[in-house]
């Protein structure tokens, strides 16, 4: 078998057989095949896409290239959630704690953000003490005890995917449906959950900017899952606006805290509520959504999501004190209304234009190696849809320094306000 | 300017501007642009082609990243000739004589064969003592007093084309039309020609296979060489059989001096007479196609254009002589005659496996570094159309060995004899 003929297969359109990919993988492990050729075939796959069948094999593939955790020695019914990620997506944390504290267990293995804000891991680090990296027995322990844990990657997850990543990122083969979702299958099921519910996001501030890409994208995720037997949803999200109020490490904490106690903001709730419902009713802890979902409500009447954060918290050496006390978490040094420049209706937040505000402001990396700031982000006081009187404050941004001019300007331009407007549809479609 | 941003860009369909192209076609010489890079905007091209003026353009930057001949000092209009290659295509060698014979200097830089058979080079070689490597300076003294030399390429030309398309031959993307044009185009303009007539074959035996994609090389071609101010036509020919009778190296010089003694077969004087009437107009020396033909014949009866090629021969180090005794070069220790196993008409006779059938002989090379054995090959008896009795010879096979049944199989199965046929027309289409 020769790699040019792989490539040459898949320019002219054909089906790769299992055994291609599988010498592709194994070759792009190895290194035999070099990455010259490799990206020709991804920019080939992105114009010649791939079958179902081709990206199940490809996801298993890269899947088994590394570790594979084995989490069947934990009692009940694994559920994960993957989003595809947005601003102000802080969703995973309060979700995981309402899920868990109907005795689900969700091992979740979460990132780190790149561009725009933090990732989920990030966001928990901004708790003193939080950790991340736990051994897999650790991982295995906590999850069966305290039925939750948000930690990163453990072990050699598909080093394929990994290598493959890296190239595309570098070859404009980015946005190529077959290899967006083998990628995040392949590190799915190499995480061991029985059942996935995953959010797409669309719009603006997401990475598929188009209904019929999100759910191109959604089909695949989903058909790749079952593929391989794994329980699977997804649902299909607006990021037009960032999601909830706040964007920022600590400020998501906050936010997410507020949530647990029955004060979070009416967009993340009726997120939060849905793909929790999907995930209880996949671990067969209700027999139809509504029915999941007065459970999941209950767990915040009755404080015991919150108490299972706190759990959480503790078992990863975090301070349990932050669900009474957020302000232990690093506080900005300014506190800076953003004023509105006329009245009207808010017709426009650009969700990435946000992320990058705050990004700017030190809450997000523009490299890999850069260091956080915690306490700085933003807290919307308005939304789409929202009336606004002139001077009214769209916003409190969260700085570590007074000259942020450019970045209240940048902001002014990313925020429209008109005589009427509506938000769009928050949750778009339901793909099983 | 990135890289990335030109990959993504081509991926869209978009054009690329002319400082994207030469930032290419830069960062490629000088290594800046790693190897996974350039593959991944090669299949980009593949998938989204390039336009007249970028085809233009990346031909000129690539002739730019090299040496660039300046034949101004050699007296008259320079006409050269390329072809996209085929088996027993030996058309230069007797074509440069006659057009030369007309006092029309022919600067011809010319390559080896790698499959198949031998390239022009690899045929000349074959004459005792013939040097194919020559300085630039006795070149041009050549091409001014002989008015004509085959040599191979001197200097640094295109580098960048060599690194591109060593990676093309690795990563599929060498059938793009795009990037076929402006890797011959780029060498050609660097030669220094001031006018170029260009044989695109077609069929079985070709490189291109349909007529649609041998017209489109065949547009692209001439248009990028009239981009750039050279005088430039393509005709277009048929490769379904071998061209001529002769395949192997002395062969086919052999053949050559048959033809400029006035026996050369009628399909090969046909189209070296077509090719060099049109040389002739383009290099002002008659004003009609049919004028400069009958010029052209005229150099074959009155014994002027093998008096041309004799003095080639000899300016370039080889024995003149060959031109009356072409036994002075190797001889095949075997003749094998392959009778019909039928009778009938010749319908098929398979132009790229019998080119295969030589190479195996011993007359090609399989790879870069392999040693040719210059006497040996085939001489067909019969061509498609001819009629044919069982037992009659299709062909002579020239050998080392006698132990040849394998290629004789071969080379049955690729010959068709059936109740009746007729050839292809030889000159399918003028492109101007």
């Amino acid at each position: 078998m020769r790699m040019l003929d792989i490539i040459e297969s898949k320019k002219l359109g054909r089906k790769l057989t299992d055994e291609e990919i599988q010498f592709f993988v194994d070759g792009v492990v190895s290194g035999e095949i070099p990455d010259y050729q490799t990206s020709a075939l991804l920019m080939a796959i992105y114009f010649n896409g791939m079958t179902d069948s081709e990206q199940t094999q490809l996801t298993m593939d890269m899947m088994r290239s590394g570790d594979h955790l084995d989490l069947s020695s934990i009692d009940g019914t694994k559920v994960d959630k993957h989003s595809t990620g947005g601003v102000g997506d802080k969703t995973s944390i309060p979700l995981a704690a309402l899920v868990a504290a109907l005795d689900i267990p969700v091992p979740m293995i979460s990132g780190r953000g790149l561009g725009h804000t933090g990732g989920t891991l990030d966001k928990l680090e901004a708790i003193p003490g939080y950790q991340v990296e736990i051994s897999e027995a650790d991982f295995k322990k906590q999850v069966q005890n305290q039925r939750l844990a948000i930690i990163g990657a453990t072990g050699n997850i598909a080093p394929a995917d990994k290598k493959i990543y890296a190239l595309r990122d570098v070859t404009a083969t980015v946005d190529s449906i077959p290899l967006i979702a083998s990628s995040i299958m392949s590190k799915k099921i190499a995480s061991g959950t029985d059942a996935l519910v995953i959010d797409v996001k669309t719009g603006a501030g997401a990475f598929m900017k188009t209904l019929d890409d999100s759910r191109a994208l959604a089909k695949a995720l989903v058909k790749i899952g079952q593929g391989v037997g794994m329980d699977c949803m997804a649902l299909i999200s607006d990021m037009n606006q960032p999601l909830g109020d706040a964007i920022g490490n600590a400020l998501e904490i906050k936010e997410s805290i507020d949530l647990l106690k029955g004060n979070g903001p009416a967009d993340l709730l009726d997120l939060v509520l849905t793909l929790g419902s999907h995930m209880v009713v996949l671990a067969g802890k209700a027999d139809s959504l509504e029915e999941a979902r007065t459970k999941l409500e209950g767990t915040i009447t009755d404080g015991s999501a919150l108490e299972k954060f706190r759990e959480m918290v503790v078992a990863q050496g975090g301070d349990g004190s932050v669900v009474d006390h957020p302000e232990i978490m690093p506080q900005a040094k300014y506190q800076i209304e953003l004023p509105a420049k006329q009245s009207g209706v808010v017709a426009e937040i650009e969700a990435d234009e946000i992320g990058i505000a705050s990004m700017l402001l030190g809450g997000g990396r523009q490299k890999a190696d850069d260091k956080l700031d915690y306490a700085v982000g933003i807290v919307l006081h308005k939304k789409i849809g929202d009336s606004v009187s002139e001077g009214d404050s769209l916003m409190t941004i969260y700085s570590d320094t007074e000259d942020i001019e450019a970045i209240k300007d940048r902001i002014y331009q990313n925020i429209k306000i008109s005589d009427s407007a509506t938000a769009s549809t928050l949750i778009k479609e339901i793909i099983k």
